[in-house]
């Protein structure tokens, strides 16, 4: 594979999607060849591992069950829409992948960082991003910002304590310390502009490499 | 938990299912709390993934999103139906459980058995069986008696080579090398009058500790 693998990471409301769609734009009008995807990203197998993860009858679903369940719907996502673009020498831009299973999974809910990983592994083989962009905020400010957003469908996650947020925060930072070199923190309490420009100066950087 | 947990493992042909129900009559009708089970046991979770599994668009599915979505159905299956009857101090019988896709899929189908049996590790925490009962078929011989059993709906595990059943049965042997003191080995080649009253001896001494 001779492409570039990269995911954007953080917490809800740091604005990750958003500067995801503007870094794309911009790679696409300098002439790159660049995908953007999230899981499960349209993929048949994906879309019906998703189902059975959200199903409202399934409340007697446990938490390890849940976790393979995703890792289930990564790997197809991976074999069948990022594998085949990073072989055509593709920059992929990844919303949310590994990371965001350690951090909500692995220690926000508890199953244990070191335990999800190792499912991961399995899930991704040697496949992990070349680089990470993780945007780190405050959780008191990423819970303001989605409270204000109200064209926003709140979902399950928003409305968790801000004690499990403080968790996925702390998570995160615990993943930074972990892979130095994959993963990049960008201050998200910064205005929209500064956090964009900072993200595609490390992309670029990236790129002159 | 106070339970007994006892799997029932072994090529197909080899009369495992025909010994276990066996078993459970046997163990029944001497006033045991026993109950018998197999994957996805009417788990409705468990179920649904299994639908994933194996509907015939998934042709694009992966090997190892197949070994997980195995895993999140196990995991399932064991917390709802399992760990309960075990912890109601019952004997449970399962056909197949772990040592199936360790065989199955880590080794005849080359995913790695340390892998398989990792993602494994994740689903059964520690709720390994305290007791598996191996039949050991030569390969020959149970093709042999699926071919002449007409009644027996053929499935796409029958139908692989000479060379697949071989491998099942060195991955069997593997993991009896591997987990001396939980897998008893019985010569399935004998009649089943031979097989049923080898497994009971075996059970009965065991539960004679």
């Amino acid at each position: 594979m001779s492409g570039l693998f990269i995911t954007f990471e953080g917490a809800e409301g740091a604005g990750k999607t958003t500067i995801l769609n503007y870094v794309y734009e911009q790679l696409k009008s300098r002439g790159y060849d660049v995908i953007k995807t999230r899981e499960p990203g349209g993929i048949d197998i994906s879309e019906k591992i998703r189902e059975v993860i959200l199903n409202k009858n399934h409340t007697a679903m446990d938490g390890r069950t849940e976790a393979l369940l995703y890792a289930a719907a990564r790997r197809q996502h991976l074999v069948e829409r990022v594998i085949p673009a990073l072989n055509e020498e593709k920059i992929v831009l990844c919303d949310r992948f590994i990371d965001s299973s350690l951090a909500y999974q692995g220690y926000a809910r508890g199953l244990g960082m070191d335990e999800v990983y190792a499912i991961n592994e399995f899930a991704i083989e040697n496949c992990m991003p070349n680089l990470t962009v993780l945007f780190e905020l405050d959780p008191e400010i990423g819970l303001q910002r989605i409270a204000d957003n109200k064209g926003r469908e709140q979902n399950r996650l928003d409305l968790e304590k801000v004690s499990f947020h403080e968790k996925v925060a702390e998570a995160y930072q615990i993943l930074v310390e972990r892979f130095p070199k994959r993963i990049k923190a960008i201050n998200a309490n910064q205005t929209q502009e500064e956090v964009q420009s900072e993200c595609l100066g490390l992309i670029n950087s990236y790129l002159s490499k």
